[in-house]
Protein backbone atom coordinates (compact mmCIF):
# COMPACT_ATOMS: atom_id res chain seq x y z
CA UNK A 1 0.00 0.00 0.00
CA UNK A 2 3.00 2.02 -0.44
CA UNK A 3 2.31 5.15 -2.97
CA UNK A 4 3.43 3.79 -6.32
CA UNK A 5 4.36 6.96 -7.93
CA UNK A 6 8.32 7.32 -7.37
CA UNK A 7 8.65 11.27 -8.88
CA UNK A 8 12.60 10.60 -8.60
CA UNK A 9 13.53 7.40 -9.92
CA UNK A 10 17.43 6.99 -8.62
CA UNK A 11 16.69 8.69 -5.36
CA UNK A 12 17.43 7.25 -2.08
CA UNK A 13 15.24 5.51 0.12
CA UNK A 14 13.94 6.68 3.07
CA UNK A 15 13.83 4.02 6.04
CA UNK A 16 12.22 4.83 9.31
CA UNK A 17 13.81 2.84 11.61
CA UNK A 18 11.97 1.76 15.09
CA UNK A 19 14.21 1.54 18.11
CA UNK A 20 12.06 -0.12 20.90
CA UNK A 21 11.29 1.05 24.26
CA UNK A 22 14.94 2.64 25.10
CA UNK A 23 17.23 -0.26 26.01
CA UNK A 24 19.55 -0.56 23.10
CA UNK A 25 19.83 -4.23 23.42
CA UNK A 26 15.73 -3.87 22.02
CA UNK A 27 16.93 -2.88 18.64
CA UNK A 28 16.34 -5.92 16.25
CA UNK A 29 18.61 -7.24 13.90
CA UNK A 30 17.25 -5.44 11.17
CA UNK A 31 17.42 -1.60 12.72
CA UNK A 32 20.99 -2.35 13.71
CA UNK A 33 22.26 -3.02 10.52
CA UNK A 34 20.83 -0.31 9.25
CA UNK A 35 21.66 2.17 11.19
CA UNK A 36 25.46 0.78 11.33
CA UNK A 37 25.48 1.16 7.53
CA UNK A 38 23.94 4.42 7.01
CA UNK A 39 25.89 7.46 5.68
CA UNK A 40 22.60 10.04 6.46
CA UNK A 41 20.36 9.67 9.80
CA UNK A 42 17.51 11.69 11.12
CA UNK A 43 16.25 11.87 14.74
CA UNK A 44 13.69 14.58 16.14
CA UNK A 45 14.93 16.68 19.26
CA UNK A 46 13.24 18.38 21.63
CA UNK A 47 14.05 21.96 21.89
CA UNK A 48 17.30 21.82 21.20
CA UNK A 49 17.64 19.09 24.50
CA UNK A 50 18.58 15.31 24.46
CA UNK A 51 17.38 13.19 21.69
CA UNK A 52 16.31 10.13 23.73
CA UNK A 53 16.23 7.73 19.93
CA UNK A 54 19.95 9.15 18.97
CA UNK A 55 20.70 7.84 22.75
CA UNK A 56 19.16 4.50 21.84
CA UNK A 57 21.37 4.24 18.75
CA UNK A 58 24.50 6.05 20.06
CA UNK A 59 26.55 2.92 20.08
CA UNK A 60 25.66 1.45 16.47
CA UNK A 61 25.84 5.43 14.62
CA UNK A 62 29.22 4.85 12.64
CA UNK A 63 31.41 7.94 12.79
CA UNK A 64 31.37 9.55 9.39
CA UNK A 65 27.57 9.50 9.15
CA UNK A 66 25.98 12.98 8.43
CA UNK A 67 23.29 13.83 11.04
CA UNK A 68 20.45 15.49 10.28
CA UNK A 69 18.53 16.74 13.73
CA UNK A 70 14.93 17.60 13.91
CA UNK A 71 14.27 20.03 16.38
CA UNK A 72 10.96 20.08 17.93
CA UNK A 73 9.70 23.37 19.57
CA UNK A 74 8.54 22.51 23.35
CA UNK A 75 4.78 23.41 22.47
CA UNK A 76 1.22 21.94 22.33
CA UNK A 77 1.08 24.74 19.15
CA UNK A 78 0.58 22.92 15.71
CA UNK A 79 2.15 25.70 13.65
CA UNK A 80 5.67 25.55 15.17
CA UNK A 81 5.90 21.69 14.92
CA UNK A 82 4.30 21.51 11.78
CA UNK A 83 6.67 24.36 10.55
CA UNK A 84 9.71 22.32 12.32
CA UNK A 85 8.38 19.05 10.39
CA UNK A 86 8.70 20.78 6.93
CA UNK A 87 12.31 21.97 7.90
CA UNK A 88 13.12 18.69 8.80
CA UNK A 89 11.19 16.96 5.73
CA UNK A 90 13.32 19.47 3.31
CA UNK A 91 16.65 18.60 4.57
CA UNK A 92 16.08 14.55 3.92
CA UNK A 93 14.59 15.38 0.95
CA UNK A 94 17.44 16.91 -0.22
CA UNK A 95 19.62 14.00 0.63
CA UNK A 96 17.31 10.93 -1.21
CA UNK A 97 17.30 13.37 -4.21
CA UNK A 98 20.97 13.36 -4.00
CA UNK A 99 20.53 9.80 -3.92
CA UNK A 100 21.44 9.32 -0.43
CA UNK A 101 19.15 6.58 1.88
CA UNK A 102 18.20 8.42 5.05
CA UNK A 103 18.09 6.27 8.08
CA UNK A 104 15.33 7.38 10.45
CA UNK A 105 15.61 6.58 14.35
CA UNK A 106 12.24 6.37 15.68
CA UNK A 107 11.55 5.60 19.48
CA UNK A 108 9.53 2.67 19.53
CA UNK A 109 7.56 1.66 16.70
CA UNK A 110 8.16 4.76 13.44
CA UNK A 111 3.89 3.99 13.46
CA UNK A 112 2.99 3.99 17.22
CA UNK A 113 2.32 7.59 18.61
CA UNK A 114 5.71 8.08 16.70
CA UNK A 115 6.55 10.94 15.16
CA UNK A 116 7.92 9.64 12.33
CA UNK A 117 4.40 9.79 10.72
CA UNK A 118 4.79 13.33 10.47
CA UNK A 119 7.91 12.54 8.00
CA UNK A 120 5.81 9.90 5.96
CA UNK A 121 2.93 11.92 5.64
CA UNK A 122 5.50 14.73 4.23
CA UNK A 123 7.75 12.18 2.05
CA UNK A 124 6.01 9.13 1.05
CA UNK A 125 3.98 10.64 -1.66
CA UNK A 126 7.60 11.69 -3.25
CA UNK A 127 10.41 8.67 -2.12
CA UNK A 128 10.55 4.95 -1.41
CA UNK A 129 9.70 4.27 2.35
CA UNK A 130 10.04 1.28 4.16
CA UNK A 131 9.73 1.13 7.65
CA UNK A 132 11.13 -1.08 10.45
CA UNK A 133 8.42 -2.19 12.73
CA UNK A 134 9.82 -1.76 16.49
CA UNK A 135 9.18 -3.51 19.98
CA UNK A 136 6.64 -1.10 21.83
CA UNK A 137 6.86 0.30 25.09
CA UNK A 138 3.29 -1.15 25.28
CA UNK A 139 4.79 -5.04 25.55
CA UNK A 140 8.25 -3.39 27.10
CA UNK A 141 5.77 -2.34 30.25
CA UNK A 142 3.68 -5.85 29.95
CA UNK A 143 7.09 -7.70 30.08
CA UNK A 144 8.66 -5.52 33.02
CA UNK A 145 5.30 -6.16 34.90
CA UNK A 146 4.85 -9.77 34.69
CA UNK A 147 0.99 -8.79 33.21
CA UNK A 148 -0.07 -10.94 30.13
CA UNK A 149 -1.80 -8.48 28.38
CA UNK A 150 -4.31 -10.52 25.70
CA UNK A 151 -4.71 -13.99 25.48
CA UNK A 152 -7.41 -15.72 23.07
CA UNK A 153 -10.29 -13.42 22.63
CA UNK A 154 -9.94 -10.77 24.61
CA UNK A 155 -9.93 -7.14 23.61
CA UNK A 156 -6.95 -4.59 23.95
CA UNK A 157 -7.75 -0.99 24.14
CA UNK A 158 -5.02 1.54 24.39
CA UNK A 159 -5.75 4.97 24.81
CA UNK A 160 -3.97 8.76 25.65
CA UNK A 161 -4.15 9.85 29.00
CA UNK A 162 -5.13 13.17 27.65
CA UNK A 163 -8.05 12.30 26.26
CA UNK A 164 -10.93 13.36 28.68
CA UNK A 165 -13.06 11.63 31.19
CA UNK A 166 -16.02 11.01 29.22
CA UNK A 167 -13.69 9.62 25.94
CA UNK A 168 -11.95 7.11 28.25
CA UNK A 169 -14.83 5.55 30.33
CA UNK A 170 -17.12 4.41 27.96
CA UNK A 171 -13.33 3.03 26.31
CA UNK A 172 -12.39 1.67 29.27
CA UNK A 173 -15.77 -0.35 30.24
CA UNK A 174 -15.81 -1.97 26.91
CA UNK A 175 -12.22 -3.25 27.14
CA UNK A 176 -10.53 -6.75 27.96
CA UNK A 177 -7.18 -5.10 28.40
CA UNK A 178 -6.51 -1.66 29.33
CA UNK A 179 -3.44 0.69 27.87
CA UNK A 180 -3.23 4.02 28.70
CA UNK A 181 0.09 6.06 27.22
CA UNK A 182 1.29 9.23 27.68
CA UNK A 183 0.09 9.32 31.29
CA UNK A 184 2.54 12.26 32.65
CA UNK A 185 0.87 15.03 34.27
CA UNK A 186 -2.67 13.23 33.86
CA UNK A 187 -2.00 10.42 36.78
CA UNK A 188 -4.03 12.11 39.33
CA UNK A 189 -6.74 12.40 36.93
CA UNK A 190 -6.46 8.64 35.39
CA UNK A 191 -6.16 7.12 39.05
CA UNK A 192 -9.11 8.62 40.21
CA UNK A 193 -11.27 7.69 37.01
CA UNK A 194 -9.92 4.25 37.23
CA UNK A 195 -11.27 4.08 40.94
CA UNK A 196 -14.66 5.39 40.35
CA UNK A 197 -14.68 2.74 37.72
CA UNK A 198 -13.65 0.00 39.91
CA UNK A 199 -10.27 -0.84 38.74
CA UNK A 200 -7.70 0.62 40.87
CA UNK A 201 -7.20 -2.84 41.82
CA UNK A 202 -5.97 -4.31 39.18
CA UNK A 203 -4.00 -1.37 37.55
CA UNK A 204 -0.30 -1.29 37.47
CA UNK A 205 1.79 1.79 36.92
CA UNK A 206 5.20 1.27 34.96
CA UNK A 207 7.74 4.51 34.22
CA UNK A 208 10.71 3.87 31.34
CA UNK A 209 10.73 0.40 30.96
CA UNK A 210 13.54 -0.76 29.70
CA UNK A 211 15.21 1.93 30.63
CA UNK A 212 18.22 2.06 33.87
CA UNK A 213 15.38 3.81 35.71
CA UNK A 214 12.12 2.10 34.99
CA UNK A 215 10.28 1.57 38.09
CA UNK A 216 6.99 -0.81 37.95
CA UNK A 217 4.36 -0.47 41.35
CA UNK A 218 0.62 -0.42 42.18
CA UNK A 219 -1.35 2.34 40.50
CA UNK A 220 -2.45 3.04 43.93
CA UNK A 221 1.41 3.65 45.08
CA UNK A 222 2.27 6.04 41.81
CA UNK A 223 3.63 9.86 42.24
CA UNK A 224 1.30 11.99 41.41
CA UNK A 225 3.96 13.36 39.09
CA UNK A 226 4.45 10.70 36.64
CA UNK A 227 7.00 11.65 33.42
CA UNK A 228 5.54 11.68 29.84
CA UNK A 229 7.05 8.17 29.12
CA UNK A 230 4.67 5.85 31.78
CA UNK A 231 1.91 4.12 31.54
CA UNK A 232 -1.07 2.47 33.38
CA UNK A 233 -1.66 -1.04 32.36
CA UNK A 234 -5.14 -2.61 33.45
CA UNK A 235 -6.17 -6.79 33.10
CA UNK A 236 -9.62 -7.07 33.57
CA UNK A 237 -10.54 -10.50 31.55
CA UNK A 238 -7.15 -12.09 31.70
CA UNK A 239 -7.55 -15.60 32.29
CA UNK A 240 -3.78 -17.58 31.55
CA UNK A 241 -4.73 -20.70 33.12
CA UNK A 242 -5.89 -22.40 29.92
CA UNK B 1 5.33 -7.13 39.93
CA UNK B 2 7.01 -10.53 39.22
CA UNK B 3 6.38 -13.33 42.01
CA UNK B 4 8.64 -12.72 44.47
CA UNK B 5 8.71 -16.42 46.27
CA UNK B 6 11.40 -18.02 44.48
CA UNK B 7 10.97 -22.04 46.32
CA UNK B 8 14.20 -23.31 44.63
CA UNK B 9 17.18 -20.58 45.15
CA UNK B 10 19.79 -22.75 42.77
CA UNK B 11 16.62 -23.13 40.04
CA UNK B 12 17.39 -21.38 36.68
CA UNK B 13 15.83 -18.94 34.99
CA UNK B 14 12.59 -19.19 32.53
CA UNK B 15 13.16 -16.95 29.60
CA UNK B 16 10.05 -15.96 27.69
CA UNK B 17 11.50 -14.70 24.67
CA UNK B 18 9.80 -12.79 21.52
CA UNK B 19 11.10 -12.94 18.27
CA UNK B 20 8.91 -11.06 16.18
CA UNK B 21 6.24 -11.28 13.66
CA UNK B 22 8.35 -14.03 11.40
CA UNK B 23 11.54 -12.25 9.49
CA UNK B 24 14.97 -13.46 11.60
CA UNK B 25 15.83 -9.91 11.37
CA UNK B 26 13.23 -8.41 13.20
CA UNK B 27 14.55 -10.84 16.24
CA UNK B 28 15.83 -8.46 18.63
CA UNK B 29 19.43 -8.43 19.73
CA UNK B 30 19.05 -9.41 23.03
CA UNK B 31 16.29 -11.90 21.89
CA UNK B 32 19.59 -13.32 19.27
CA UNK B 33 21.61 -13.33 22.12
CA UNK B 34 20.05 -15.49 24.62
CA UNK B 35 18.85 -18.22 21.84
CA UNK B 36 22.49 -18.01 20.83
CA UNK B 37 23.74 -19.00 24.52
CA UNK B 38 21.49 -21.37 25.26
CA UNK B 39 21.46 -24.70 26.69
CA UNK B 40 18.22 -25.44 26.74
CA UNK B 41 15.54 -24.63 24.61
CA UNK B 42 11.21 -24.70 24.85
CA UNK B 43 9.10 -24.13 22.13
CA UNK B 44 5.16 -25.12 21.06
CA UNK B 45 4.36 -26.70 17.81
CA UNK B 46 1.42 -27.52 16.48
CA UNK B 47 0.15 -31.23 16.41
CA UNK B 48 3.46 -32.51 15.61
CA UNK B 49 4.10 -30.40 13.03
CA UNK B 50 6.60 -27.70 12.24
CA UNK B 51 7.13 -24.90 14.85
CA UNK B 52 7.04 -20.95 13.17
CA UNK B 53 8.78 -19.90 16.53
CA UNK B 54 11.46 -22.69 15.89
CA UNK B 55 11.57 -21.49 12.41
CA UNK B 56 12.20 -18.16 13.33
CA UNK B 57 14.95 -18.52 15.12
CA UNK B 58 16.74 -21.61 13.67
CA UNK B 59 20.16 -19.85 12.41
CA UNK B 60 20.15 -18.86 16.12
CA UNK B 61 20.23 -22.15 18.05
CA UNK B 62 23.25 -23.68 19.09
CA UNK B 63 24.04 -27.22 18.03
CA UNK B 64 24.01 -28.59 21.10
CA UNK B 65 20.64 -27.03 22.71
CA UNK B 66 18.41 -29.34 24.31
CA UNK B 67 14.77 -29.23 22.94
CA UNK B 68 11.92 -29.27 24.55
CA UNK B 69 8.88 -29.27 22.02
CA UNK B 70 5.45 -28.72 23.93
CA UNK B 71 2.97 -30.90 21.41
CA UNK B 72 -0.13 -28.86 20.99
CA UNK B 73 -3.20 -30.62 19.93
CA UNK B 74 -5.03 -29.44 16.66
CA UNK B 75 -8.40 -28.99 18.86
CA UNK B 76 -10.23 -26.02 20.46
CA UNK B 77 -11.02 -28.31 23.12
CA UNK B 78 -9.74 -26.85 26.36
CA UNK B 79 -8.53 -30.23 27.94
CA UNK B 80 -5.99 -31.46 25.77
CA UNK B 81 -4.36 -28.26 25.16
CA UNK B 82 -4.31 -27.70 29.23
CA UNK B 83 -2.67 -31.53 29.68
CA UNK B 84 -0.20 -30.42 26.68
CA UNK B 85 0.89 -27.13 28.53
CA UNK B 86 1.18 -29.03 32.15
CA UNK B 87 3.39 -31.94 30.37
CA UNK B 88 5.08 -28.90 28.62
CA UNK B 89 5.60 -27.06 32.47
CA UNK B 90 6.65 -29.95 33.65
CA UNK B 91 9.64 -30.87 31.53
CA UNK B 92 10.73 -26.95 31.71
CA UNK B 93 10.17 -27.35 35.67
CA UNK B 94 12.75 -30.22 35.67
CA UNK B 95 15.55 -28.42 33.80
CA UNK B 96 14.92 -25.25 36.03
CA UNK B 97 15.10 -27.56 39.14
CA UNK B 98 18.41 -28.87 37.92
CA UNK B 99 19.89 -25.27 37.58
CA UNK B 100 19.57 -25.43 34.14
CA UNK B 101 17.90 -21.86 32.21
CA UNK B 102 15.64 -22.08 29.34
CA UNK B 103 14.87 -19.99 26.92
CA UNK B 104 11.33 -20.46 25.67
CA UNK B 105 10.87 -19.08 22.14
CA UNK B 106 7.95 -17.19 21.05
CA UNK B 107 6.44 -15.71 18.29
CA UNK B 108 5.75 -11.79 18.26
CA UNK B 109 5.49 -11.18 21.82
CA UNK B 110 5.56 -13.23 25.24
CA UNK B 111 1.94 -11.32 26.88
CA UNK B 112 0.47 -10.57 23.30
CA UNK B 113 -1.80 -13.35 22.12
CA UNK B 114 0.53 -15.59 22.77
CA UNK B 115 1.31 -19.34 23.99
CA UNK B 116 3.85 -18.64 26.78
CA UNK B 117 1.37 -16.70 28.92
CA UNK B 118 -0.04 -20.44 29.70
CA UNK B 119 3.69 -21.61 30.62
CA UNK B 120 4.04 -18.46 32.82
CA UNK B 121 0.97 -19.05 34.79
CA UNK B 122 2.31 -22.48 35.62
CA UNK B 123 5.88 -21.65 36.68
CA UNK B 124 5.89 -18.02 37.43
CA UNK B 125 4.52 -18.86 41.04
CA UNK B 126 7.78 -21.52 41.52
CA UNK B 127 10.54 -19.94 39.23
CA UNK B 128 12.61 -16.82 38.29
CA UNK B 129 10.88 -15.21 34.96
CA UNK B 130 12.56 -13.04 32.44
CA UNK B 131 9.85 -12.08 29.32
CA UNK B 132 12.09 -10.50 26.34
CA UNK B 133 9.27 -8.18 24.47
CA UNK B 134 8.87 -8.78 20.57
CA UNK B 135 8.06 -6.58 17.58
CA UNK B 136 3.80 -7.46 17.49
CA UNK B 137 2.11 -8.63 14.06
CA UNK B 138 0.40 -6.02 14.33
CA UNK B 139 3.07 -3.01 13.87
CA UNK B 140 4.60 -5.54 11.41
CA UNK B 141 0.88 -5.55 9.64
CA UNK B 142 1.36 -1.44 9.57
CA UNK B 143 4.78 -1.63 8.49
CA UNK B 144 4.16 -3.71 5.22
CA UNK B 145 0.81 -1.86 4.59
CA UNK B 146 2.41 1.92 4.71
CA UNK B 147 -0.25 2.47 7.64
CA UNK B 148 0.57 5.25 10.66
CA UNK B 149 -1.47 3.21 13.43
CA UNK B 150 -2.17 5.95 15.81
CA UNK B 151 -0.99 9.46 16.21
CA UNK B 152 -1.75 11.99 18.91
CA UNK B 153 -5.30 11.30 21.15
CA UNK B 154 -6.19 8.28 18.83
CA UNK B 155 -7.40 5.52 20.47
CA UNK B 156 -6.58 2.10 19.12
CA UNK B 157 -8.41 -1.20 19.85
CA UNK B 158 -7.03 -4.85 18.91
CA UNK B 159 -10.07 -7.16 18.73
CA UNK B 160 -9.95 -10.75 17.77
CA UNK B 161 -11.64 -11.54 14.83
CA UNK B 162 -13.23 -14.72 16.71
CA UNK B 163 -15.74 -12.63 18.37
CA UNK B 164 -19.22 -12.65 17.72
CA UNK B 165 -20.48 -9.40 15.46
CA UNK B 166 -22.27 -8.06 18.64
CA UNK B 167 -18.79 -7.82 20.74
CA UNK B 168 -17.70 -6.53 17.73
CA UNK B 169 -19.26 -3.58 16.55
CA UNK B 170 -20.17 -1.60 19.43
CA UNK B 171 -15.80 -1.47 20.15
CA UNK B 172 -15.59 -1.06 16.62
CA UNK B 173 -17.47 1.96 16.46
CA UNK B 174 -15.76 3.84 19.29
CA UNK B 175 -12.09 2.79 18.30
CA UNK B 176 -9.95 5.40 16.09
CA UNK B 177 -8.24 2.68 14.77
CA UNK B 178 -8.81 -0.94 14.45
CA UNK B 179 -6.97 -4.11 14.54
CA UNK B 180 -8.69 -7.10 13.84
CA UNK B 181 -6.36 -10.08 14.67
CA UNK B 182 -6.85 -14.25 13.70
CA UNK B 183 -8.93 -13.65 10.76
CA UNK B 184 -8.68 -16.87 9.44
CA UNK B 185 -11.72 -18.01 8.58
CA UNK B 186 -14.13 -15.48 10.31
CA UNK B 187 -12.66 -13.26 6.97
CA UNK B 188 -16.18 -12.91 5.02
CA UNK B 189 -18.47 -12.37 8.29
CA UNK B 190 -15.53 -9.99 9.53
CA UNK B 191 -16.34 -7.87 5.66
CA UNK B 192 -19.47 -7.70 6.08
CA UNK B 193 -19.52 -6.46 9.48
CA UNK B 194 -17.11 -3.66 7.83
CA UNK B 195 -18.98 -3.28 5.37
CA UNK B 196 -22.15 -2.86 7.66
CA UNK B 197 -20.36 -0.04 9.57
CA UNK B 198 -19.12 1.76 6.44
CA UNK B 199 -15.94 0.60 7.22
CA UNK B 200 -14.81 -1.19 3.80
CA UNK B 201 -13.59 1.34 2.27
CA UNK B 202 -10.92 1.98 5.17
CA UNK B 203 -9.92 -1.25 5.74
CA UNK B 204 -6.44 -3.30 4.63
CA UNK B 205 -5.97 -6.72 4.40
CA UNK B 206 -2.36 -8.12 5.44
CA UNK B 207 -1.53 -11.73 5.56
CA UNK B 208 1.86 -12.93 7.39
CA UNK B 209 3.54 -9.92 7.45
CA UNK B 210 7.51 -9.94 7.64
CA UNK B 211 7.62 -13.25 5.83
CA UNK B 212 8.55 -14.15 2.61
CA UNK B 213 4.67 -15.00 1.77
CA UNK B 214 3.42 -11.71 2.73
CA UNK B 215 0.56 -10.27 0.89
CA UNK B 216 -1.26 -6.63 1.50
CA UNK B 217 -4.29 -5.43 -0.39
CA UNK B 218 -7.85 -3.78 0.33
CA UNK B 219 -9.97 -5.71 1.98
CA UNK B 220 -12.76 -5.82 -0.65
CA UNK B 221 -10.15 -7.61 -2.44
CA UNK B 222 -8.98 -9.86 0.18
CA UNK B 223 -9.54 -13.78 -0.53
CA UNK B 224 -12.17 -15.69 1.68
CA UNK B 225 -9.77 -18.50 2.89
CA UNK B 226 -7.34 -16.44 4.86
CA UNK B 227 -4.50 -17.92 7.05
CA UNK B 228 -4.97 -17.95 10.56
CA UNK B 229 -1.86 -15.21 10.79
CA UNK B 230 -4.14 -12.45 8.97
CA UNK B 231 -4.93 -9.20 9.29
CA UNK B 232 -7.28 -6.22 9.02
CA UNK B 233 -6.42 -2.63 9.60
CA UNK B 234 -8.74 0.09 9.95
CA UNK B 235 -7.59 3.57 10.51
CA UNK B 236 -10.64 5.96 10.43
CA UNK B 237 -8.98 8.82 12.29
CA UNK B 238 -5.78 9.20 11.34
CA UNK B 239 -4.33 12.48 10.63
CA UNK B 240 -0.51 12.60 9.89
CA UNK B 241 -0.60 16.22 8.79
CA UNK B 242 0.31 17.56 11.85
Amino acid sequence: MEPAQEMIPQAGTLFGVGLGPGDPDLVTRRAARLIEGATVIAYPALAGGDSLARSIAADMIPPGAREILIDLPMTTDRAPAQAAYDAGAARIAEALEAGQDVVTLCEGDPFFYGSFMYLHARLAPRFRVQVVPGVTSVTACAALAGLPLAARNEAMTVLPGPLDDDALAARIRSADTLVLMKVGRHLPRLRALLAREGLLDAAVYVERASLPSQRVMPLAEAPNAAPYFSMILVTKGADPWL
